[in-house]
């Protein structure tokens, strides 16, 4: 990394509350720049580069928004089951359903390809930062420097990908003070192995969710192909049997999605006040409405429940990150560093003209919240596709340098693996859900509105949105890959409903899409200043804001106290059977009939869930948590409920990441799945 | 009633779509104007005065928003399971559950009084339109209007009581064209008999609600006691048990809450597009709430149960609601006959400057719209205890005709009914809806509003309601009982944070209740002038839209057409036990223990539930459904979801509304219940 930047901007707001989080295991750190000095300095831990290298090898990334491990020779990925979910209920059906009833594969015939699955290995960084900056000369308005910063980054993509192979992302750090080439090896051949059932994974549910302490064997392994045969990898991570000590150094490698840690206080307070509340009531709303799709019976429970289960999720995150903001002692706090912060600037003649970026700031976030309600595409998945193929057309007849980002050519085959997926999708569900999109739309709009009028074509949401889903022909993959084929003349001469309904809706999705980004190249601009007054200030070793790229976070296995109470670090195999019967009779509190009948087969001490202190965020889940030897002791699943206002300020007082302890994984593959050969071939 | 209404107005809205609902049994009527030509005409019934007499007297009003009937000489009132819950769930604890597991009083002694319920008989009807429109003279703006209007209510209200002891109520008809003073024998102490458990109550939950065909017992019987005696009643219905037949006259003698049939177009855009969005999104945000409180523990469950069941009631008919009107067919047909409407107000001069009238609609729904997202009130038990202490004592300090009205003196009785009711206070549950009520009062205001910082107190919305329900004394009836007693000063001087904060919130509570009482004035005068340019060009036979108070609706026994299918009017008992055998491991499907054990016993021929065409909504719950001999033949509990439109625009085409039958209670007494006494008591 740079050595531009600081954590003290990030460190100083702990100042204020308590000495025990001065020494706070912060950071979602860039392999590339990892924090070598605290590291001996806090723990006498020197990696290595060959340490760093291997850790980084054995971690991939899954594009549903994930973390996992490879942790065998032969192919073994190891991730959370509610990671594996999407594919999980991808290659469920009716009959077959693995996620009430798990999944193993006795051979390597019997393993299930996951219909759209794609998981990256990071192979190499480049930093550009150069190379972009150069192509966005200052003077240009928003439109202009956002358009010419996509092209460069779009032709720096196509560029790496032609000369490597390699799936090529520029990510855009520190709010775009520095931009890093990341380049990634594809699997797309990927494969279930073993997936345990829902009520052992999520055990506890809904209830238990962000609590601890927690009993989830929240884990599923999965196998990488090549050419047809196991991939076989040179770096996969060794697997650690023997428990966890307490205040024990562990490292955390995975993906975390994004953070707001750089955020000025008025961007919390938009946070607050504006966009959080909106996305809750979005949340509720969809949660309702998945609930009541699936009080319709049990196959639709089953069709509606993976998606209800990621509703579940965010709202009780978003929730918890709201309280937190909502607590004046954390705005409090942020504004009492930005304050000194701005003064310091103020006092420096070469700084203050950078203050401005504050305003800029203030200013923008009026802006986006007056762009927050308008919504511009549905979500379903047969609108998604008529979107993309629409988009697609058009896009496809730009100059690659000028389509939007997700169509420019580096992306195409990830993009057209999910678009030709032979997932399942399910008319009844969808109905369910474009209804009550097109329902959504006509109250953000009202009723009166010229676009609402076009879409309802004089019939009620759900009227219109059966007639959509019973014409429509998309749901045929075939028919798909026709449009893909023929390209803009077949999209514009189409007569399927669903495209003529993105099409009516392109020109809004357009400019709105247009108006978001200019706000954010804006944004990005005056962030970019506020950290180099922040640098100059505050010096320079720090970690920039989660951006879905693998970063290293590190901590001690360590418990806390809570409402008077402590909370030991770990729970073990017996406690998740008495927490089933503490909780008798009560919802989501059942064991699978497995667990109970191989009861006597189970060694209880086996550590089960422990937690950590180091710095995990949504995206980390699946991460591989390793030892000093780097071998894996666990797999990130959650964080407690005290960690969800790590969106925005890391805390370890009470803030936990919480894991699957490794040996529980190996422990109840033997004792309760009876598969000695899957156990043994783990970390081998 | 006045000679000066007529239905042309609604029913022109029909003869659009189809010919049949030009025969549409529309209409809740006064009982002092029953339509007898039409009842001639259609059906060549004469009700006749003591026929009609003795319904009204027979007839019950819960005061929770509920109906019922006398069905006994010795007092017994029937009424549905979901009116009576409010009072089967004050009345369970964790050892006693009622709402699970039903009840049933050997004896008189065994019968367990209502902490606070207050039933009401309608004994008489005054019209007084004279004198309020009389003490409302032309010219004064809306605040003094609105005073004035309250102030001559009261005052008749206060002479009715003291003149005949009875409960008296000034009700506003016909927006405010007509008064009538209603005179009630209230019943406070009432005793429940006979309960069954919630889940043959509400057999298919959630899911089942607001469908058809069903199978619910929503039935309870409770008894109303007259100086500790079982009360001596003269009028009371009588039962039938031979079965309904299709297409058979029959009568509902009910309290619909509140319907919005003449609202104008522009009116019911505000709720299509601002008022029904807004109430959803609040209906959602407790819904999940409730959920999640529950998911606590089984204990929780149940103490969150009943209100939990009111917020998904409402979420799912706001939700029918708002469908109806995002269909463009609806406002269309309402649009074509308010243009005719007003096009003939403009070609007659006498009427013409009437027509002003439906732009201060129109203007008056913006300032409702602006007025909507404000928040000055807690929905929280001890909250809204702490708020009506601290309002009694400021407005006891007024003369009588100023004060609010609830605090008037002819309510008082009914009022402290509720303060100090020994209804049990769940601390968690206060918990869970307070902080969510102050965050959402956050989010409203935004986290830097002056008020919001003063209510925070530096913590954030939870730690705050934990130590606001921590230190309230108001759980303590004694310690109500004595702020009561002590009036203004003691209620100044508490040191309760609960009414410290009812203290800090006033000044805005009393801001906003005074700009929406303006408004709401504004819009009784303008809908006063909008009957009179109706009346005058269409006729004057018709009914007020609906003000919880006693109304006549009459229809017949009739099946539908649904998705190409015909719906039969009833279904029986043996369909019961096979409704529950197809959705097998269904939530909400399993039939009590009881049922399943006794079903040899049960004759499967008895007619459960069935339809009928009568024009109802919410609020008709419980109400009796009686034949041409004034014999019950049904209780109704629900209304289909096509019925849920019935708010601003009637239909019988598909819209029904759903009861229990008579027949069926009085069986499952004997062959479920095993209470043979208490069957044959039913209608002697």
């Amino acid at each position: 990394m740079s050595p531009l930047f600081s954590s003290l901007v990030f460190t100083i707001f702990f100042a204020l509350s308590a000495c025990t989080i001065c020494r706070a295991d912060e950071g979602m750190w860039l392999f590339n720049d990892l924090p070598a000095e605290r590291l001996q300095q806090r723990y006498q831990f020197e990696p290595g580069q060959a340490w760093v290298d291997h850790l980084r090898l054995s971690s991939v990334r899954f594009n549903v928004g994930g973390s996992g491990s490879f942790v065998s020779s032969d192919g073994l990925v190891l991730t959370n089951h509610h990671v594996a979910s999407d594919t999980l209920y991808k290659l469920s059906t009716a009959e077959r359903n693995i996620m009430d009833d798990g999944f193993l594969a006795e051979r390597y015939e019997d393993e299930l390809r996951a219909p759209d699955l794609e998981l990256n290995q990071l192979v190499a960084i480049v930093d550009v930062t150069e190379r972009v900056q150069a192509a966005v000369p200052e003077g240009l308005d928003a439109d202009a420097a956002a358009a010419a910063r996509r092209a460069v980054m779009v032709a720096i993509e196509k560029e790496s990908l032609d000369e490597t192979g390699f799936r090529s992302d520029v990510v855009t750090l520190f709010g775009g003070a520095a931009y890093h080439l990341y380049r990634y090896k594809k699997y797309t051949d990927v494969r279930l192995v073993w997936a345990p059932e829902t009520a052992i994974a999520f055990f506890g549910g809904d209830a238990d969710n962000f609590e601890y302490p927690r009993y989830c064997m929240d884990a599923t392994l999965m196998r990488v192909y090549e050419d047809g045969q196991p991939a076989k990898l040179e770096h996969f991570l060794r697997w650690r049997d023997t428990a966890l000590t307490e205040d024990e150094l562990v490292f955390v490698s995975g993906h975390p999605g994004r953070t707001q840690r750089m955020f000025t206080v008025d961007a919390l307070k938009f946070l607050r006040d504006q966009r959080i509340p909106f996305v809750l009531d979005y949340l509720r709303r969809k949660e309702i409405m998945l609930q009541q799709y699936g009080l319709q019976g049990r196959e639709q429970r089953r069709r509606g429940r993976d998606e209800l289960f990621g509703i579940q999720n965010a709202r009780k995150a978003y929730t918890g990150m709201l309280a937190g903001l909502q607590d004046p002692a954390t705005i409090f706090s942020k504004q009492t560093a930005e304050t000194e912060l701005l003064a310091a600037v103020a006092n420096d003649p070469s700084l203050a003209p950078l203050a401005a970026a504050w305003s800029k700031i203030s200013e923008i976030q009026a802006q986006k919240a007056a762009l927050l309600r308008q919504t511009t595409s549905f979500r379903s998945r047969l609108y998604e596709i008529a979107e993309t193929l629409n988009l697609m057309a058009e896009e496809d007849a730009k100059p690659n340098e000028q389509r939007l980002r997700e169509y420019a050519q580096a992306g195409r085959e990830s993009l057209l693996q999910d678009l030709l997926s032979e997932a399942p999708i399910y008319d009844d569900l969808e109905r369910a859900k474009l209804s009550d999109e097109i329902a959504r739309l006509v109250e953000q709009r009202g009723g009166d509105d010229e676009l609402v009028v076009e879409i309802l074509a004089g019939k009620g949401p759900r009227p219109r949105a059966t007639e959509l889903i019973a014409e429509t022909e998309l749901a045929d993959v075939a028919k798909r890959q026709a449009l893909v084929d023929a390209g803009q003349s077949a999209v514009h001469a189409s007569t399927d409903p669903m495209i003529q309904l993105a099409r009516l809706m392109e020109p809004h999705y357009r400019q709105l899409r247009q108006q978001r980004e200019a706000l954010e190249e804006q944004e990005r601009q005056a962030y970019t200043q506020i950290t180099q007054a922040t640098n100059a200030i505050r010096g320079t070793d720090t970690y920039p804001d989660a951006t879905f790229t693998l970063r290293l976070a590190f901590g001690t296995v360590r418990g806390y106290h809570q409402d008077g109470q402590w909370i030991a670090p770990w729970t073990n195999l017996a406690g998740t059977y008495q927490h089933a019967e503490s909780h008798a009779g009560q919802e989501d509190f059942d064991l699978p009939a497995r667990w109970l009948k191989k009861r006597p087969n189970v060694d209880g001490q086996v550590q089960m869930n422990f937690v950590c202190t180091a710095d995990i965020i949504g995206g980390n889940s699946g991460s591989p948590v390793v030892d000093r030897e780097g071998k894996l002791v666990g797999l990130i699943f959650d964080g407690n409920i005290q960690s969800l206002t790590n969106d925005y300020v890391f805390s370890d007082q009470q803030g936990r990441a919480v894991s699957v302890a490794a040996a529980a994984i190996r422990e109840v593959l033997r004792s309760v799945y009876q598969a000695p050969e899957l156990a043994d071939s783990l970390g081998r």
